[in-house]
């Protein structure tokens, strides 16, 4: 082919999103010539299987990033602001999970199939948006573009992997005791998640919004470039493992039928229409886990307000939500000649 | 005392909700006189335990109303089609959980804290609403009578005890078999409900919503008597046992600050305000579950449309969504001089 291939480097490789970016990096076949996993000091010594060998995890250090082009950062907003701009700075191009750099102004904040040319050429940061975010947006976007978007009303349904893996274990663990006749432990959430739901991911803030919610209205305006577009987000973690849920009100500008929106799903590039209720057929977080498309069901109109619209949209929360729009942010840059 | 006291006959009192209809009388010490157990043939034989001593089920026949005064019917809808008018005939007041009658123009459908003035007195058949739109409007109340509302966008999460007894089982068994490693098995639902959620409760509908989700929409407009009233529902059944919560989206008629929403909800009977973010306070399930009262927290204002307003709704489903909600519509025709 003689393709260019490209020094990448995984920072955070051995979290949950950051061990999933190695693997979708393989799946998705992106052209790496050399891979370096780097993490805390903690977890050196362990390896990750990479195209059949084994990749030894380095220790994270500001000199870590010599010749990497592309680093991908899934460990956190404080790793990710003290290293991000270090790695910048090397020449790389950074793609950033955390909500460190989300909403600088001089950081693009990109899904690749809604804003893409807001990538520009060069080293720098570039924000990987909150998944919740992004999942909503891909539904949203052939809507946005063909009759506007006056307003959002989401509530979502999130899983326990969004919060890493330790919050899987959590679930595992006590539903295990639970089943065991057991009292469940509580060490990553506040209350009890196995058979139990609760309106809080993030922490509270002064309005009475979670920072989650917070990150749904700032990022959708931030990547549809509309400032105006109005937002009301609650979220709510469910006892699921992998998989985001979301049900989205929507009012549009213009008059739009199910039937249009279901045609412009259909040839949206990652999302996949699952909409035929009459055979059982809706999005389920069960059916998106370990892909890399938005499910998009439940298509009907709102007849309560004015161009009301309302639909149920489902991805998984670490791939299309983290570590799969991060790689694909990268290979979009790449098609576009920006790398 | 020399209260009155009633015979009461309970239909369908092996199923989850009839079950614990039985349960309640009690514990909210109703003046039963005398209790009647009605169930179909295969129940016969079975006993429940009513304030120390034993009932046996007794097969529910035509002659079953004789000298009953209060017959609450839970028993599915084909049961209460046939049978309630029958007890009516017998001169019951006949309290029905079931929809067989909820939108009948001749039939009041009561939450005693919301519409009590819908009862009239005799005998007759009086409709318990469902148990998702009894704990939307025992919350949204208050604020319908202080300044109106216009619009409700509500997306519900909904335990498995809503389904009965055998979703309970189902819900159990999938998370058992899960945990040791076997396939799950689905008898009840059309979907593995252990770590999933699916939003699919009662049949799909020509208009693409659920019966569950046109009852929230028909439902509230008559026990708030208001056929103007915008509603538009996405009803989701989760891995949870009893409990469901519902995130909950208004427009007011006129502008009303959180504040007076958390004094009038905390001054509204049957609520409960759950809302101190600051300190972990919020509704949820684990937390509802085993109570008569609707908890409400997260309340906020919505910004994205004029006099907009979020809040979170949390109740026992079968406790005040269905069993509590029914007697204590008897307690009100008690009170009222209406039985």
């Amino acid at each position: 082919m003689g393709e260019k291939s490209y020094q990448v480097a995984v920072v955070g490789a051995t979290g949950a999103v950051g061990n999933l970016m190695v693997r979708v990096l393989e799946e998705r076949g992106f052209p790496v010539k050399d891979l370096r996993l780097l993490a805390s000091f903690r977890s050196v010594g362990k390896t990750l299987s990479y195209k059949g060998g084994c990749i030894p995890v380095e220790e994270l250090k500001e000199d870590s990033f010599k010749g990497v082009e592309i680093a991908l950062f899934s460990a956190g907003g404080s790793v990710s602001k003290k290293f991000a701009p270090i790695a910048a700075a090397a020449g790389c191009v950074v793609i950033d999970n955390s909500s460190a750099f989300r909403m600088d102004p001089n950081v693009p904040l990109v899904v690749p199939e809604v804003n893409p040319d807001a990538l520009v050429k060069g080293p720098g940061i570039i924000a990987n948006p909150n998944c919740s975010t992004i999942q909503m947006v891909v539904a949203l976007k052939p809507i946005y573009d063909a009759v506007g978007i006056k307003r959002i009303v989401v509530t979502t349904f999130q899983a326990v992997s969004g919060t890493g893996k330790r919050a899987i274990e959590e679930l595992r663990n006590q539903v295990e005791a639970l089943v065991q006749g057991k009292e469940p432990k509580m060490e990553i959430y506040p209350r009890q998640i196995a058979f139990n739901c609760f309106p809080h991911i993030g922490a509270f803030l002064e309005n009475g919004y979670t920072e989650e919610e917070m990150k749904m209205v700032n990022e959708t305006r931030k990547i549809f470039n509309d400032p105006n577009i109005g937002v009301c987000a609650t979220t709510v973690r469910v006892p699921v493992y992998y998989g985001h849920s979301e049900a989205v009100n929507i009012e549009t500008k213009a008059p739009i039928s199910v039937e249009r929106v279901r045609e412009l799903l259909s040839q949206a590039p990652g999302v996949r229409v699952v909409d035929d209720p009459a055979n059982l057929c809706y999005p389920v977080p069960l059916d998106a886990a370990g892909k890399d498309e938005t499910l998009v069901g439940r298509i009907r109109l709102d007849p309560s307000v004015e161009n009301g619209l309302a639909m149920w949209v489902v991805a998984d929360n670490i791939r299309k939500g983290a570590a799969s729009n991060a790689v694909q942010i990268a290979e979009t840059m790449m098609a576009r000649n920006l790398l």
